[in-house]
């Protein structure tokens, strides 16, 4: 007999898991709510050309593609792969057939991420959307990404976002004041590390590296506080990028040096950036106005080594961990940002987005590890009826019904030739406080026998409205 | 610039239906957990080997595979197609190649039911499940079928099902009144039409049909009482098939029969069949226990030519169509049965197991077409603060946090750069009641100005907290 099993990185789901799940999505919801942004839905896939070219090369490799249509390779009399083969096989050493090749066969992606298709969203419905549009998403992604503690190839993520005809720097204040009401009602302490795209080219531009390396740096810049400098150097190293370049903005990375020390010595040192002064006028702002409002439940500190998704990006770019017990964590479990031009890519030039998103499964994951998840119900079940055979059951359907017009759930053990030790049996190791005993002798007497299974204790009730009085 | 847009059958949700399904969604799940059901959840793709080989040949035709990475066909360093072809170009007259191309491309499909993902639970976790399993599930499942009204590729199913050790037909009589408490409460009469598959075998016995054209028959069969016995005439003709099978059992097909006429009839008809006494002495238990409890808003009748998954289901099959305003409907709402082989395919010979689907989206449309959403909410935004400039943000961004710690919804509008009268607009066209004016003036006199927007009056506050008491 084969195995069965399920796919990498994906996940099975019990009741109780379900059930602090709920509970942290209803917390999210209602904080989403709380600050103004309703729900929209997208599907599962969309189509390639939606998906494709709006987050570079490395994510597009992480893209889960669907087979064009089921009987696509299944049926021989439609067109199969196998004519395909036949067809085109003197083509494929040439280029441009190649890159064709993909969308012969497939043209639907699964979402690999809820930005975009938000931007497409608003693309379809602009004529009747009003702007500034605040939505919120809580819907899973897919990455074939390699699976790890915490990294799945399906999970969740819940995103807010807003979408206007101007820009405003409020937006961001209120998005960060959202993660805080948020993780303040979890009851986890978060930092937020925040940092500017246009900061971030300003360093590199004083760094003096050539534009074609920047990603590649910036991908090993992003780790200096999360692996540490020794490392980062070694990984530069290795990558054949000449370190005089990191050395030159060295100066400014850790994030331990004060706001307004960062903001002096960064003011001088970019002065000669065409990036840099904005970022650090918009960085301000946002500082000194959430200074002023002060957050409840978490520490903003600006990490000039912090880069999220450049090509992506625009302005500011945030990253949440978690500073549980004033431990530090380097599992980001939330992240935000401006991404001003991918509307442009849609054909959209009049439109500024910004916005965040929490990964569920890695909060989940958080806060299952540390004990977070208090007094969540595991089932609601409450009483089951002991089945003694047909005449019986009818009989305790009767009063079934009843129980459950009055919110009282129940049900009958289905079976009528299992022992009646094995019934009981079923109801202690499904947590089911109270059994209801009523065979032949019970229906004659007309009585409601209840045993209470914690403590073992048995009680008779004259009819099952008295019943209904005393368990209320 | 090109078009962009949603895969054909998928569709996006906008607030105001997403409250609308949130509200049908909770109906459901209280009522699935009234009768002793609790909620699993299970991954969006399986491998293909746990769900290849137990629908049947045309389901298989309708599903979604994946590709095998992300990277697959994108990476030319790695195994891509190219290579492949140029390997295999030579075999792909070869049969049994046929059959392994599509594995090598493909080793995940999307979800096509939850019934399959449920039983490759029960395989997975058969030593912690406590049997009898009672589950529900709600989620998406896809299908690569032509898309029309009330038919989608990716829609939702809202699943029960009951795995069991023994077999028990008071498991049938629940669901189905189950299906009745729901549409009860929902304030949709429905029609249940049930039948039994053994039944239908035994008639496809004495009409004398091969087994061969079996499947062909009873697709046509099952169309009896939807499209009426002509067009089904007409479909078996254009089908090859010799009317004389038809006319063999046409006898008893109509469903207006009263049920004892039928079973008279059929215990005659069937006493030679090796299949049709178990399924006539099911069916009548079912009738009786329900006559005996019975429903609330239901029509139970008997359907001898309802056929649903003869591959699949081996018992009891039932089908759900709203019976609104006493106009019968042809649209399927749900539908259930029961299908003790499954678990056999998975290994596992001592379980029997029952279950029931509702579709979500089918009853969304129903409803949503014969108004049966009744006032429910579209925006729980309750005030807009008019943003003035940046002064004034703050000041009303520390009043703006008061009224959310008071569980009051309310933000800034983002843009400071646009019109008041603007403003103001946004806030009728969302639906927000109240407009909170702060400007310069209101600061100096520490006074807070709310306007009403459906009445355009307006009143003057010495402070938040007055408000506040008056708002709740």
């Amino acid at each position: 007999m084969k195995k069965f099993n399920i796919p990498k990185g994906t996940q099975d789901l019990n009741s109780y898991e379900i059930n602090k799940r709920n509970f942290l999505i209803k917390i999210i919801k209602k904080k989403f709510t709380l600050f103004g942004y309703s729900p929209i839905e997208t599907p599962s896939f969309e189509n390639k050309s939606t998906l494709y070219g709006k987050y570079g090369e490395e994510s597009e490799n992480l893209m889960f593609d669907i087979f064009n249509s089921g009987t696509f390779l299944k049926q021989t009399k439609k067109y199969s792969l196998i004519k395909f083969i036949e067809k085109y096989n003197n083509k494929v050493n040439n280029n441009s057939f190649k890159n064709k090749l993909v969308n012969i066969f497939s043209n639907k992606t699964l979402r690999y991420d809820l930005t975009v298709p938000f931007i497409r969203y608003i693309y379809m419905y602009k004529n009747q959307i009003c702007f500034p549009f605040k939505r919120y998403q809580i819907q899973p992604v897919w990455r074939a990404e390699n699976p790890q503690k915490g990294r799945l190839r399906e999970f969740y993520q819940c995103d807010v976002d807003i979408a206007s005809k101007l820009y405003s720097l409020w937006e961001e204040i209120e998005l960060i004041q959202l993660c805080d009401e948020i993780f303040k009602e979890l009851n986890i302490p978060i930092i937020i590390y925040i940092n500017h795209i246009s900061i971030l080219k300003g360093l590199l531009e004083i760094s003096g590296i050539k534009k074609i390396l920047w990603k590649d740096f910036i991908i090993s810049l992003d780790k200096y506080n999360k692996i540490g400098k020794k490392l980062v150097i070694k990984e530069i190293i290795k990558k054949g990028i000449s370190l005089k370049y990191f050395e030159n903005i060295n100066f400014i990375l850790d994030r331990e040096l004060h706001f307004s020390d960062k903001k002096n010595i960064l003011k001088k040192k970019l002065k000669f950036s065409k990036y840099g002064y904005d970022g650090i006028k918009d960085i301000s702002f946002i500082y000194n106005m959430i200074k002023n409002i002060s957050l409840k439940n978490t520490k903003l500190i600006w990490d000039l080594s912090l880069a999220r998704g450049i090509n992506y990006y625009t302005n500011i770019i945030w990253e949440i961990v978690p500073f549980y017990k004033n431990k530090k964590n380097f599992l980001s479990i939330g992240g935000g940002g401006r991404y001003n031009k991918l509307p442009s890519l849609f054909g959209m030039k009049n439109i500024y987005s910004v916005g965040c998103s929490l990964g569920l499964d890695r909060i989940y994951y958080f806060m299952d590890k540390n004990n977070l998840f208090n007094n969540i119900i595991i089932n609601n079940l409450q009483i089951l009826f002991i089945n003694f055979g047909d005449e019986e059951s009818l009989y305790a359907y009767k009063i079934i019904k009843i129980l459950r017009d009055n919110k009282i759930s129940s049900y009958l053990y289905p079976n009528n030739n299992t022992k009646i030790s094995k019934q009981f049996k079923y109801a202690s190791k499904n947590n089911i406080p109270f059994v209801i005993i009523i065979g032949k002798k019970e229906i004659q007497k007309k009585i409601i026998k209840v045993k209470y299974i914690l403590n073992k204790t048995e009680k008779k009730y004259k009819n099952i409205n008295d019943f209904i009085k005393t368990f209320k």
